[in-house]
């Protein structure tokens, strides 16, 4: 039996699959985020429960951050420093995982992007870039096939965009004010305009979206360009709202403008800008791929 | 013997080297890019003339392009869809290597970053991004040791920049106007101000330093946000401009804001933003090293 752990920010995901089946866990189980004394304790019980008191095969972690997910670092595995209280400078994965057992760590966005390449919307591709646009906006990516971002910052929420004409919102990122996290994430969303996404009314809807997607379309074609990415798979609350994802493809060909590789310039932008294919928190599956590979 | 070469838009160089010591060329030729028959021929030339008739050991080969560098296209090795007259759809790697020599191909840019990584500013790192800023702008990068960018587009070329406030130039991209490439590069230089960037006169050249430092530090910002690279090396013919790294340093921390990985948020940006280490042609240095590696 192989165990997969998502920590996120709110929530836990553990999940116990065979190591031939890492896409079809046996047993799945969700719990809030608490302190990381009993929210670890609630991961070793599953963890006992789970493979009914003997040492997993292997344990794969996905993780909110920022982290350390480089391997050659003293503090792999580590949630470094964090705003969550109590969880900063936390060795989660040597915490999590019994002695002895195989183990491998992601940020929580990697594992998302591992969960939908092998198991969801990137199925048939071998790079990948997955955005998580919710409480904040984070990105993962997998080129290659192989998970990138050793040192684990959700960081491409920080891009700078170019701003829509019709949006005066100044942003909320209490760093960049109108960075693309400061516009299209949730609490902005919230601030600018007093209602969730998923609340427009219908008679500003259309503007609204119009506005979220011109920036989701400008990271989209910032990071295709940047890494090569053949498909970007768009998760996370904000991108609930009906509508968005057609928006923001909408928006593509007016930013791309006809340049870049194929997945940009000469496709259907419905073919490389999808919605997750993974209906249940696809980094607690990408967790369990990536365990079930250190058995291969 | 190992052989690298760097065809570049206008000029090759072809680099002949022991396969121990892949930065210490034993002879080097250089060339003008012409058609391809002519061009290949004289690589040919090279490399009979370096092996002294025999095969080499391994030929490592960067190029412009576009090109194809994925390992897994039927097309790998190949010059894709380029402007430059005769070299649409050439299988460069395959007219320039010997029948059965292991070889390596990656994108000029990516073949920069390389022997930059390995012999040059990027030294001590594993995660490198090599920024040529000349006749257009391509970015090669190295993550974790590995080339990055199968589909060699040299595309981070056209990033959307927000705009400076003192610069009403329209931009000069046939795509979009004013994207990164079309306000920074060598002919976007000379149609702004009639001059290129090393002869701007000294009551001008601050302002004009500052303009385009702001544009290319706002590169490097999403380049590491997105990649997360330690070390960002910027050559070309424009960054040879006195002064002008130096400004893209000074830009740097108003962009970033703190915000970022240790190379952006506190390092000292003279850290992360480097002048090229490789003396002479990085291309064709990472071509050898590339080579070198096939043999171990």
């Amino acid at each position: 039996m192989i165990v997969g752990i998502e920590t996120g920010g709110t929530k836990v995901v553990c999940a116990a699959a065979h190591r031939d089946s890492p896409d079809r866990p046996v047993l799945t189980r969700r719990f809030p985020t608490t302190t990381p004394e009993e929210t670890i304790g609630r991961i070793h019980d599953f963890v006992h429960e789970a493979t009914s008191g003997d040492a997993p095969e292997a344990v794969g972690l996905a993780s909110f951050g920022p982290v350390d997910a480089d391997p050659s670092s003293a503090r792999f595995g580590w949630i470094t420093t964090t705003p969550k209280p109590g969880w900063s400078n936390v060795d989660l994965l040597g915490r999590v995982t019994p002695q002895g057992v195989p183990s491998a760590f992601v940020s929580d966005v990697v594992g998302a992007a591992v969960g939908e390449l092998r198991y969801g919307a990137g199925r048939g591709t071998t790079s990948l870039a997955y955005a998580t646009i919710g409480t904040g906006v984070g990105v993962g990516m997998v080129l290659d096939g192989r998970p990138i971002g050793g040192d684990g910052w959700p960081e491409v929420g920080h891009l700078l965009v170019r701003r829509h004409p019709a949006d005066d919102f100044a942003g909320n990122c209490p760093f960049h004010g109108d960075c693309l996290e400061g516009l299209t994430a949730g609490p902005a969303v919230l601030a600018r305009w007093g209602v969730d996404a998923s609340s427009f009314a219908e008679d500003v809807r259309a503007e609204r979206l119009a506005i979220l997607a011109s920036y989701i379309a400008q990271m989209a074609y910032s990071v295709v360009l940047t890494v090569g990415a053949q498909r970007f798979v768009l998760g996370g609350g904000v991108m609930q709202s009906a509508g968005l994802l057609e928006a923001v493809r909408a928006a593509l060909p007016a930013i791309a403008r006809g340049y870049g590789p194929a997945s940009l310039s000469s496709a259907d932008p419905a073919e490389v800008l999808v919605a997750p294919g993974v209906a249940d928190s696809p980094g607690v599956i990408g967790a369990l791929a990536l365990a079930a590979d250190l058995l291969r």
